[in-house]
């Protein structure tokens, strides 16, 4: 029996403790954003600093300007050529309101069998992210069990203010920057395809988000008088937003697509073997018809492919019935999803001068500025995600879909900015968690096989490549 | 002396009695909208009537739902090809508030001389339209006085709810159809092109008012997770409404040029001998480019073209900063001014064709109908319309600008709807005169060469053509 199907037997033997020590974090209620929970999270951090204790890991838990954050350290005998790795997850967990929509009391934790057999785990942090976070540490375990040391280098970092924005850990790292600064982030946070089909999330794309506002007569007009003679701003503005895309759902913004990757064949293929089909995806919002670029499938569409939206408009009379106006003023909020290499200031300063290139002389324009930040990719050619990649199919016998998720994880960009990290997202939460809901479960199957699955990542890591 | 010469010095010499009429009339506080001044509405119609058979005419108070209109008839002796008129004025007045900001009195009306010696009748209706209505009657008491009767067979009706929307005279003309049907209307109740340049209405732009409103997903979605691939309304709308016009400002909506009369050339050197220009009428509102039909002065833009406005335009987020979604509808008010024979019920429907040529199938479309009327034109070959021109041309040693108005006088498409008779508005009112405003006003030389160009026009109709 190889070292790892040995890890792999003690995780299903020990299944029944993992959940217990799960079950014993999830009673802490470790409500992050509110004050009344202090003394818990601070419990919290306690319980995770003891049980990595428990495992072998130098821990402690640290004080930051809220609640502290757990750092643990696990740095003997691990082989000179695998990488270090730094575990990032949270202990904090959403509030629990309205309580009166939970079956039972959320810091209650328990196992609920669903018709068909399906078993979840029902508490306030099941999934987000006490359940996910202690995948990886049960994995540490039971590799520390049966082989007596672990096979790589791995500092953890559980923090405590993940639901109330992460606002004191960027001071953190910067501060801690040394022994923070490994090889690869390690995050559990993200989900699965679906309840068969394991998922790395690679991508989070960015954002640009840009208001503009044109203006044209001093003063709004009276159509009769001067309608067919005056500049109207909401044509003007109507024009560019039009011009935005092509007939083909390209966005025609000069140098926009400049940074935007190819995605290798291979992962097109798998990307496509998934068969997200436009009834899958739109057909839950009452569309059909995929919007963006007419060579793309829905799945790039939506993740690995940059966008441009139109987040809202207004200009003129917009109450009830009509009036005979000419506006002075129209605007827009415009937002830029941004993917690979994308650089937001460009594309910002490539927006303005193409908005100021469609306007006529009788216009002028304001823009506000509302965000960016550039997207975030683990390079396809990272060795850690094909080794994950074939790790995760090993434990589902499914290949691992690549997402690109939409939004962001604000500290995996500061990982990357601060420490010039990548991270490997790997996660186990599927759509029906009710994550910041009522009832949050995780199913009994994404922690098990979350752990297992962990356990294979390790072993592939720790294997020269 | 010729008999045209006799009644233009017989208007000269009676000036003083023609103001001493005006102001007995401009005494009577005929505020048509407010009930305290409904016993001044009936005896502002009695003086008319009173007027009117003193010069002559039969006449009536006629009642109506509201205030009573005044008819006079004036039949004996017009040779039978010349045309019948219609005479249409009103006698009542707008309210007077906010008073106080009144210099005098606003029916105790004066002359008041400017500095550069330019003298103005100040009251309330000195102009609309006690002032402009008088012009036509005192001209048909000079040409009585002098030749013993009027060339004409003339009907006068002079209405008293003109300032609250004429509600009660369509069922009043329609009752009456058969004795108020003539040859040709004739309004005074318009303006000059300026104080040197007589001017004569030939037209008047009929509306379209059309509400669209694009739906696509079936609620609002986030753009981080549906961006790129669900249909956007806001994107759509726009796109429709920046292809309403072509890069020469033509409205590009097939069949919307269909009824749009070409300008006769001599009417357009005319107009284009105004010289007004772009700097004039857009520089007071801070512009200087026409909008409009690239090939085309400003002056047809805003008058004998049609033209396509958007009033309005909302959708999505409009608040302050940001929100990242993507809206499930977006709206748009669009309204076409219209000319010569554009149908407003195929403007409508090719309107709405084009909207629906361009929705993409994940998109639907809703329309409001906030109202339609015809323009309303006087035939540049309406023998009338030389005839006054020359008139006017002897008058004032300028030829009569024909103008369009962006707006409407909708007692005239009453006329022409329910009568099937042309008007020919002329009137004397200028830019400055404060109509509906405090310390309203009308050029002593509106009223005087307004009196004489009515006589000269009287004197042309009955010529044979």
């Amino acid at each position: 029996m190889s070292k790892l199907e040995a890890v792999l037997e003690r995780i299903d033997a020990d299944l029944d403790e993992s959940l217990d020590r799960l079950f014993a974090f999830l009673r802490i209620p470790s409500v992050s954003t509110d004050p009344a929970y202090k003394e818990d999270c601070q419990t919290a951090a306690e319980f995770v600093a003891r049980d990595l204790e428990s495992i072998g890991f130098a821990a402690q838990t640290r004080p930051t300007g809220g609640h502290p954050v757990v750092i643990g350290k696990y740095a003997n005998g691990a082989p000179k050529d695998a990488p270090r790795v730094l575990f990032y997850g949270h202990y904090d967990v959403q509030p629990v309101d309205p309580l009166d929509l939970w079956k039972t009391p959320p810091f209650e934790p328990r196992i609920e069998e669903l018709p068909g057999g399906r078993k979840i785990i029902v508490a306030r942090g099941a999934c987000d992210d006490k359940g996910q976070a202690m995948t990886f540490i049960e994995a540490c375990r039971a590799y520390k069990a049966v082989n007596g040391s672990l096979p790589l280098d791995i500092t953890i970092m559980i923090e405590g203010e993940e639901e109330c924005g992460s606002k004191n850990l960027p001071a953190f790292v910067e501060a801690h920057a040394d022994e923070l600064r490994r090889d690869l982030v390690l995050v559990c946070d993200t989900g699965m395809w679906d309840s068969d089909t394991p998922a790395i999330t690679t991508s989070l794309r960015g954002l640009v988000y840009e208001e503009v506002i044109v203006t044209c007569a001093d003063r709004d007009l009276h159509s009769g008088l001067f309608g067919g003679a005056a500049q109207n701003p909401i044509r003007v503005l109507a024009r560019i937003l039009a011009d935005m895309h092509d007939e083909n759902g390209r966005v025609t913004i000069p140098g926009f697509y400049d940074g935007v990757p190819d995605l290798p064949e291979d992962i097109r293929a798998d990307l496509k073997a998934l068969n997200l089909t436009p009834e899958k995806f739109l057909g839950q919002v009452g569309l059909k018809v995929p919007a963006g670029e007419t060579d793309r499938m829905v799945i790039e569409q939506i993740s690995t492919r940059p966008t441009a939206e139109i987040n809202g408009i207004i200009g003129g009379y917009t109450g009830e019935g009509a009036k005979t106006v000419i506006a002075s003023q129209a605007s827009a909020k415009v937002s830029f999803r941004l993917v690979g290499d994308q650089d937001p200031k460009k594309i910002r300063e490539a927006f303005q001068a193409f908005v100021r290139a469609r306007l006529p002389e009788d216009a002028t324009v304001q823009f506000s500025n509302f965000g960016d930040a550039p997207a975030l990719r683990l390079p396809f050619d990272n060795p850690a995600l094909e080794k994950a990649r074939a790790a995760l199919a090993e434990e589902w016998n499914r290949k691992a879909v690549m997402m690109g998720a939409g939004g962001s994880i604000p500290i995996v960009g500061d990982f990357k900015r601060m420490l010039g990290m990548d991270s490997l997202m790997v996660g186990f939460a599927l759509d029906d968690d009710r994550v910041h809901s009522p009832n949050e479960k995780f199913d009994l199957k994404s922690f098990h096989k979350g752990i297992r699955s962990w356990a294979r990542i390790i072993e592939a890591l720790a294997r020269p490549s």
